[in-house]
């Protein structure tokens, strides 16, 4: 399929040149999250899967498998079972943060209850390592367990994490590689490997992975403090009510002078708020120049990302990739 | 190492025959259980694994393996792996039950909070894949990864069938293999599996681990009515007051009259519950025969347990096997 000339942002690029594959990813994953025995299961996972979520992930593998050159139906497997995982994950982060809305719907654990989604997230999740047991590949499954144990990981550490005003930026780039760029690795590293890449090719693709997928939470962090509802989907100021050490507020605590860090420990450390607290509070990131450095990372990121394509093979889907790398940070530029 | 003659029950003959995989197995557990980023989830693992569990799941894939005639030492990552599932699956269902107490202890939810059991057990069930990949696998994998399915599947069937009255024994089967008959089918074949088993045997083990399983959760179904505190470390009642539709209630409403169905759809389907009611419905379950047919089941299954042991290897351990199912009903005769 050639590539539509009309279609400007990279994403819907990448997602046309791979609609045929896609095509057949979304029709695995509907067949796969069938449940003979519990229509719950696929009422829930349906609520999620089809809300109109921008499959980048499964995407990811996608790309990642056809720029090594793979011409086989294995990574349409692979897919699936990153987008399964990411979905089990969603369900799972909705309970964890009491969470009302998703993808501008009310979540599944509203519409439902947290017991469903907490089950059919495990049952997503063991469904995800049936579909890679189908790929053959212990390589596979061996990456995608480790994603699994690192995702896990990071969203106990944000957990133990929040409302601590020591965090360092080392442990919140912890925290993300968990939440999310182990999942981006693992795809498009899991999309190498069904092709068959050699160690140079893998790794490369796995520090794309890894550096698009923390230039793009630093991006969501950062819009939580300017985007808009209409943009992003939450309110702006969800972070700080729900005292997220993300990355500006940790700059601008590193910055602060004693009224400001006695502001943040009120605010994020103890949880007492105010009206017009979120204003001071983004007056402080603006003045702190918190806001302006944490966009230097993401961009810095998004760098890292390009660079690491240099090992990839020479294919028009490499350009697609890091064009997308810029299209993440361009949300914020 | 020897039998100790002075120990009786079968169970902790088994556990004395495979005590020295079994402390292999304890180290590997202490040791993948382990986050270096995360002190919260050893915490919260720890709570659990070192309550003092029987270990019974992991017992079984020793138990399987060395039956077979296995001398490697894969089996004991296969059980690591085994017992991590059944206490992911532990720490959800405290969520999802809202339980208070587990092993005569507070629950993990009530120690720490809902979100470090969901996250935790995602972790464990992560690290539960990384020990399988371990073992080189792909059936094991394949096996273990199914049963996971199978468990979340019956979670859900058990959640969306609780308070139907019309739930029939068909469905309860489904429930039980899902809940209790799952893992401990999985523990028996991959531990004929790592053991190089042919299929007839591999096909035995399974069947006696599903049986056994079926046995194993009907006996607790039945204690719920009929135990004491002190024997099973909840309350006689709990399932009457969670309005589970186990299988003595299910014969009991199968056989009932217009008055008692009116009790059961008050008690079970409505909800609505007064001072006496248990009592009354343990004299309506008396008075159909119902203890006594689900205890008939469980025999039963015990028996076909015990006869899907002739296709296996001729071994000491098919004895302790054996004897394993008799005295997993002997709780009720």
């Amino acid at each position: 399929m050639g590539m539509n000339e009309n279609v400007s942002k990279p994403l819907d690029r990448l997602a046309a040149e791979l609609a045929g594959d896609m095509g057949d990813v979304n029709a695995l994953i509907r067949e796969r999250m069938a449940s003979r025995h519990a229509p719950r299961i696929p009422e829930v996972t349906a609520h999620l899967v089809e809300a109109g979520g921008k499959r980048l992930r499964p995407l990811l593998v996608l790309a990642a498998a056809r720029l090594c050159g793979y011409a086989g139906d294995k990574h349409l497997l692979l897919a699936a079972a990153v987008e399964f995982i990411h979905t089990a994950t969603l369900l799972h982060d909705d309970v964890v943060d009491e969470s009302q809305q998703r993808r501008g719907r009310p979540t599944a654990n509203l519409l439902w209850d947290n017991k469903s989604s907490v089950l059919v997230g495990d049952y997503l999740f063991a469904r995800s390592f049936q579909l890679m047991a189908d790929t053959g590949s212990m390589q596979v499954m061996r990456i995608l367990a480790n994603a699994s144990a690192t995702i896990a990981e990071g969203e106990v550490l944000q957990l133990t994490a929040a409302q601590d005003i020591t965090t360092t930026e080392d442990i919140y780039i912890q925290i993300v590689r968990g939440k999310t760029a182990a999942l981006f690795s693992a795809a498009t590293e899991s999309g190498s490997v069904v092709a068959g890449a050699d160690d140079t090719v893998r790794q490369a693709l796995f520090e794309y992975g890894d550096a698009l997928g923390i230039a793009f939470q630093i991006v969501d962090d950062l819009l939580d403090y300017g985007g808009s509802t209409a943009t992003i989907g939450k309110n702006i100021g969800d972070d700080f009510r729900e005292r997220k050490l993300t990355l500006p507020v940790i700059k601008a605590i590193a910055a602060a002078d004693a009224d400001e860090r006695a502001f943040w420990e009120r605010c994020i450390g103890q949880g007492k708020q105010d009206a017009g607290d979120l204003d001071r509070a983004l007056t402080i990131l603006k003045a702190r120049g918190a806001l302006d450095a944490a966009r230097t990372d993401a961009i810095a990121w998004a760098e890292r990302a390009k660079s690491a394509l240099a090992a990839a093979p020479a294919h028009e889907l490499r350009k697609e990739l890091s064009d997308l790398a810029d299209y993440v940070v361009s949300r914020i530029s």
